[in-house]
């Protein structure tokens, strides 16, 4: 009798992880990591992808039964379709990444959301298996998702948890999703970077300035935090300030979804404490609907193998409605 | 074979409704309403409660299975009790409201906050019956609740779906809830009064002054209504304002939840297009995950019976895990 194996793939920006394991475990029988090149369109990459998978699954003497892709951006799960990928190089509008991929390897083929597979993955692996929570992933965009009674919430598209779209700032500046005054026009990467900039030109930042040769293309979140830490005090209030914004869009979920438990992941979160202790004051102040100290906020204790591994046990669930998997074979 | 039966309570500031039906139809055996009297003190309302709900059930001459009574203000489910309710005269705080009301009918309790119990009753009665939605009270507070994938969402102490109280004005003003710049603080009745009183006092609502004589107590949601449609174009552009700042909040949780139907009950939903309108508009420009356009925002059909329908369906139901039920007896 086989072990039944999934597969899952991590598309990002630079690079795509693609692995194999069973679903159910954190064991991967295979996996590796590709350059993305998103440059040469989706057709390639998706090829490339479908060759690994095909790698991989010789490589490991396994069949797959089912592959979900992670895809960093908005797509609609009932069609297998990649409608928009803000922070991919090439036209990703309308690719019918599903059935590209099914063609190519003959299996079922899911997609998802790379932050609803992040939640997925926490939900199953992460320190407090089973339990609901509130997934945001932070870094050049700022992303979610949510499990509730213990199931992954989907919505139309499967586009539920956009924690970082929600308006903080009525009047605010233009995000890239179309809107004005998102939590992520505010707190996200690309946001901090530019206060971190900002302060950089204006002479409130001579450790920064130190430690990028006063080169502004060189200011990242993680070199801003070196400064504060370094000293910068202005910097480290920039960090604070964009940790509150986000904190204010987390206490709005908690308050709205009844939730007692917030994990991030995503390149910023390895601000830490910097980036936590603002989100938990802001939670303190603005929750009020049940005790806002019973609200736990950590940063994913599998990190960045989050999206992954929730891809390949998304790949296995049973739980989701069969027209979420494209498939052109007769499923068993 | 006797069918079942089911008592439901919509406890109000000033009136309360009790009803008994089968929980299953909108058709109700017995109902009264009565005067609150919140004054009195919560064992008294809680006594009259329980003597109408046995007049009713003998005058129908049917026995109930169990009661579900929605309270204006914050519960602990689990618990049956009253934890705060800010419109009700009285102090309702850490009332054991589930164990007296059961001591006086014997019969099993639930509790749920009010604008949870009208979500229910909108998606069990409405008229797209089984259908998910976002369920928003306006009046003096602006409650709701959410039902997701079939299913009342109920989070912590069942405080799930309270949209009202999500942050749009991160330095805002007080809320009533404690925390600053909440959607009720800018487009609840008192928040929309306010700024009537403003107009009214620096003499750009000649209409409003005219139907109120004067007098900034009179003034109210509806009479400025009124002034606007006599022509008060000031009064007409406040309450856009309120209803764009509710739009805001709704748009919010339409992202957050991936829910396309919006459904407005509570006093100020008397305002109808003034209200929704300004709603549709900032939804089409803030909801960007999926296609705005597919959203809808309508009042109630059922409107203020949505709650007291909810509550019995919610004594009915079986959905709901057995600690959320308060008895004494055993049940079967």
């Amino acid at each position: 009798m086989l072990r039944a194996y999934y597969a899952g793939v991590d598309l990002g920006g630079t690079k795509t992880a693609v692995a194999i394991g069973d679903g159910h475990s954190t064991t991967l029988v295979a996996n590796r990591t590709i350059e993305t090149q998103g440059e040469r369109g989706p057709d390639d990459v998706l090829a490339r992808i479908a060759a690994t998978i095909d790698t991989l699954r010789r490589d490991a003497g396994v069949s797959i039964e089912a592959i979900c892709m992670g895809v960093p951006g908005l797509c609609d799960i009932e069609q297998g379709r990649v409608l928009f990928c803000p922070n991919l190089t090439g036209y990703w509008r309308g690719i019918e990444a599903a059935a590209i991929l099914n063609a190519a390897t003959g299996a079922p083929v899911r997609l998802l959301n790379d932050a609803r597979a992040a939640a997925f993955g926490e939900f199953r692996f992460g320190d407090r298996p089973g339990s609901d929570l509130i997934m945001v992933t932070v870094g050049t965009g700022i992303g979610g998702g949510v499990v509730l009674d213990g199931r992954l919430r989907l919505g139309r598209f499967g586009a539920a948890g956009e924690i970082g779209h929600q308006t903080i700032v009525p009047n605010g500046v233009p995000c890239g999703c179309g809107n004005h005054g998102c939590v992520e026009s505010v707190a996200s990467g690309p946001a901090l970077t530019a206060e971190g900039v900002r302060l950089l030109r204006i002479g409130l930042a001579p450790h920064l300035h130190e430690l990028v040769s006063g080169d502004a293309g060189a200011v990242t979140p993680t070199r801003m935090a070196q400064a504060a830490d370094a000293g910068d005090r202005e910097i480290e209030a920039a960090i604070t300030r964009a940790a509150r914004w986000l904190g204010v869009g987390i206490a709005n979920a908690v308050t709205l979804l009844g939730v007692e438990r917030v994990v991030l992941t995503g390149g910023m979160s390895a601000l830490g404490e910097r980036l936590l202790a603002p989100i938990r004051t802001e939670i303190q102040h603005r929750v009020r609907m049940f005790p806002p100290s019973d609200v736990t906020v950590a940063r994913s204790t599998i990190g960045e193998g989050a999206g992954l591994l929730g891809a390949i046990a998304w790949a296995a669930t049973t739980e989701v409605k069969e027209k979420t998997t494209w498939t052109t074979t007769t499923q068993t």
